[in-house]
């Protein structure tokens, strides 16, 4: 470590002026003629030009070790420019340099000749060792620095400057390097091109004795335990590089679509969510922190021995949110579509692998929009980012494919392409009766579908389709579902897909006031709590409809990951909040 | 109330069949030649074709009342098409139909022409009434749909379908409507089109006694009483727009720039993060929510009368995250260049107008980076924000240049458009010391810079450009940043704003681990609570550096809102944590 500290020692970057900086780390240039071709790893979602840059001067012509000091420095960082003279203002003040993109491994290697229009160019690559095999006349050096799943293999013979490092045996897996050298095209079978190495520096040490991410492959219940290591794997970076493009076709899609995002509440005093499986947020435990002792005698109280709320930071009981919608409703019904995309909270005691006590949603709401309207927006959102994903993070689908779940990016595509079938509730719960099977759970109109029902509609009936049920039983939905016509069902509609199950529910929302008052009496709930849902029924109602996604079933689903624990960085279950 | 339940009344969308649908429903068809000028709205976030529409029949050749009826009920709603004729399954089910962008306000008059292209078009407009002018042979009904600040000005005869609602007197201010008619030139000065109305169907009608926003200005402090209603004002859809437009820029911005999204923590049982003024996260004190009581025997406690921690959900203390960045530098330490855009949190007793219980932030860290590449990203970053802003969201900004700060449009063209300037916290001291000017707070090296400071140094030394400070002492730092070889300060920037102030606050981070353990002893910090953290700097260490942004902060400087609680949907402060 101490040599890595030596290695990356301070240089007052303030020292670093203009035009030396200018001439040293302009590794990336802009081409006057980019060439954007369809490319086949996660690159493409950087629209930014990704040529060959010219050759740099590998090493600057100052000969002093000052400045070969700093620059080796500067070398380890972004590769910023300086700023124009003109910027120094007249106060004594200097300008900020300008921000350059930083030259990627997928950059170089995620265009569509993976590499090869990179051969002959000069570059520096800095990211982590993931293997390095000493061979009698030459070495191997495949370095990750996650913007792919591919490493850049570095060749380097006993010749080049930093060789003693390998000698020395410091180039272990998970040490951080900067390498420079030509890309040359590569005699192995797994890459088109390679960096003939001209110079290794090594920045950060990594004590292979210590280091818990081995070569061996390490348990994904062992890995939750190092949850700030474990995206060093190629599992947890591929993971995570398509969770990134999921939530950026998220984006793109509702905004491409004139929706709204809209920053639901996360912490609500509000009686309407659904009660019991809430977490509560107080500060009457505030002592707690820094000791983690909390006498039961600081919590103030009332008279009669109950906990006095209205000492509570909110002034009465706070908790965490289940649910974005009656929110983005609000919104809805003045900007017409809008979407909510933040985390919501379940303090369900449940250890499965589908139940985290923390993830993150997606609740768009339409007005003006019905259940046909509400079905057909959570298809095509669907759609878009599954084909998104499929072309944007080809690499990463290969390796689910090969290593997490095979046949994964076939079922992708039938969902992007495949039209998706709707039927009823009535209807599905026809098709079970008449299905040659027998289920677990009994088939009844009027009882929920359990995950055996939906499998066999959406694996077996309708042969790996999308399925979206609609028109469920009132009794097994919530209170602000439409009602329909036949007085029995409401406009709900749950999407399936082969091997998930439910992704997304969503509802027609009732717009009507009577029926809504109506069925709140009938549940028993008080509508005092509902006042200002209620006011979105008196002043200028609108039908409306929304649906609701999982954001980490999303991921589970696009990804083949079984956990839902390894779908979010760090993951929130009973007994675990770590990190 | 009951008119509009009955105007939208239940008409089964199943039985709404293909081909029937499709002929209705085409009003918004694509052009062949969608010609997509630059245009001044938020319209240009959505790059959909926006040319005129094809003129449908507004009446379909159907007789029977039945069909009128079911026709009207779809013509609230969006313009979803049917499924292809081959898409119904052999299984029972039936397609989805096709999701179709709906035609906003902002498609019609947010192009370059302001509408114009559109005369003649026969289209259909649904939104809320803002204002109704009855004069003796034609009314003016101003409708928005929440999709720009313009709105729609529809004028209607007499002899027009619906003109009894006018009659009646139920056109008023809130009430959501449909409106047909012909795009044709206005001879107002406000706008260059308007709507000759053919049809007005009442959707959802408006008590004009008790609906709470009437024409005469409201206070803010009252619209946060009725933050349901509050989007509905042109005040406040256009912070909502700006604050979407800004929030898609930040996505943009850092996906463009290769850095990967990543959902830091909301709850975290984790003891590295600041004491004190953390929320508790806790299911002990779950029985509240029913009832509102919780005795307090009901707690679980340890035999010495304290809470027994080991009951509750984590099975430790666990809090609101009052930062994702730790959890970010995991991330940049395999990921190399990451952001993270979510939910934080502080418990600060404080009213002000300046913060907030719960507030969103947005943390980019960059690995292989040091100081000037941070400030760099930062001036990028929030230049571009600012730019995009000014391009798509001309009009709300002329309305907050008009309306809610003089010169805001100015103000940010300088933070878009001028070179950043930055200047070390010593010159900064310096600075001071000369200014001919009487602080109400001391300056003195190794005290902390106050508002008033840092507004006379951006807007009277510096003539209204933005300032970077930096390399701050390290006692007034946080333990993480990295210190300079002056041995007394520490690479933090704080990049500060005319008229805002401090808008993002960033450092390079102590990436080498002897100087952080012994920050660590010498601030009494448990080192065993940051192995993690530390193991960073054990396995692969690498300059890193990153900033953070409040994002309520940033809506505020970009519209000009006094107040943070007008910056987000729904604030919650000291005694507040409404709907």
């Amino acid at each position: 470590m101490m040599a890595a500290a030596a290695a990356a020692a301070p240089a007052p970057a303030a020292l670093i002026r203009g035009r030396y900086a200018a001439r040293l780390l302009v590794l990336h240039r802009r081409a006057r003629n980019p060439k954007t071709p369809p490319c086949r790893s996660p690159a493409s979602l950087h629209p930014l030009p990704r040529s060959p840059p010219s050759p740099p001067p590998l090493i600057p012509n100052a000969a002093s070790s000052r400045w070969r000091w700093r620059w080796r420095w500067r070398l380890f960082c972004s590769g910023t420019l300086a700023a124009d003279a003109d910027a120094a203002p007249a106060e004594g003040g200097e300008g900020v340099r300008e921000f350059r993109r930083r030259l990627r491994i997928a950059d170089v290697k995620g265009g569509a000749s993976e590499g090869l229009e990179w051969l002959g160019k000069e570059l520096a690559i800095r990211g982590w060792v993931r293997t390095c095999r000493v061979q009698s006349s030459v070495t191997f050096i495949e370095v990750n620095d996650g913007s792919c799943l591919s490493n850049m293999q570095c060749v380097m013979t006993p010749d080049a400057e930093g060789h003693d490092q390998v000698e020395l045996g410091t180039v272990t897996t998970g040490a951080s390097v900067l390498v420079e050298g030509v890309v040359v095209s590569s005699q192995g079978a797994k890459q088109k091109v390679e960096l003939k190495v001209a110079r290794l520096v090594m920045i950060g040490k990594c004590d292979p004795l210590t280091y818990p991410i081995q070569k061996k492959r390490a348990s994904r219940e062992f890995l939750r335990s190092i949850a700030h290591l474990r995206p060093r794997t190629n599992t947890f970076g591929s993971v995570t590089r398509v969770r990134n493009a999921l939530a950026y076709a998220t984006h793109k899609f509702f905004q491409e679509n004139g929706f709204v995002w809209i920053s639901s509440p996360i912490i609500t005093a509000s009686d309407c969510e659904g009660a019991g499986e809430q977490f509560c947020v107080t500060t009457l435990m505030s002592n707690a922190h820094e000791s983690n002792d909390c006498p039961i005698s600081t919590i103030p109280t009332t008279k009669d021995g109950k906990v006095d709320w209205s000492q509570d930071f909110f002034g009465k009981p706070a908790f965490l949110t289940v649910s974005g919608q009656l929110n983005a409703e609000t919104y809805a019904s003045s900007l017409s579509d809008v979407y909510t995309f933040g985390p919501t909270f379940r303090a369900e005691n449940s250890n499965t692998s589908r139940h985290l006590a923390e993830f993150w949603m997606i609740e768009p709401e339409l007005a003006f929009a019905d259940l046909n309207d509400d079905m057909a927006c959570a298809t095509a959102y669907l759609q878009y980012v599954v084909k998104f994903v499929l072309e944007n993070c080809k690499e990463d689908m290969d390796f689910f494919n090969t290593w997490i779940e095979k046949g994964i990016i076939d079922r992708l595509n039938n969902v992007a392409e495949k039209n998706f079938v709707q039927l009823t509730y009535s209807d599905a719960i026809e098709l079970l009766l008449r299905a040659k099977r027998k289920f677990d759970f009994p088939v009844k109109w009027g009882l929920d579908l359990q995950s055996e029902h939906e499998r066999y509609i959406t694996e077996i009936a309708f042969g790996g389709r999308p399925v979206i049920i609609r028109d469920y039983p009132k009794e097994i939905k919530a209170f602000y579902m439409r009602q329909n016509d036949d007085g029995k069902t409401v406009a709900a509609m749950d999407l399936l897909v082969p091997r998930v199950g439910e992704l997304i529910g969503g509802s027609q929302r009732e717009e009507r006031l009577d029926y809504l008052e109506a069925r709140l009496d009938e549940l028993n709930l008080n509508k005092e709590n509902y006042w200002w849902y209620l006011d979105l029924r008196r002043f200028g109602s609108v039908p409306h409809a929304g649906f609701g996604l999982g954001f980490e079933r999303l991921v589970q689903f696009a990804t083949g990951i079984e956990n839902i624990r390894d779908a979010i960085p760090f993951p929130r279950t009973p007994g675990s909040a770590e990190f």
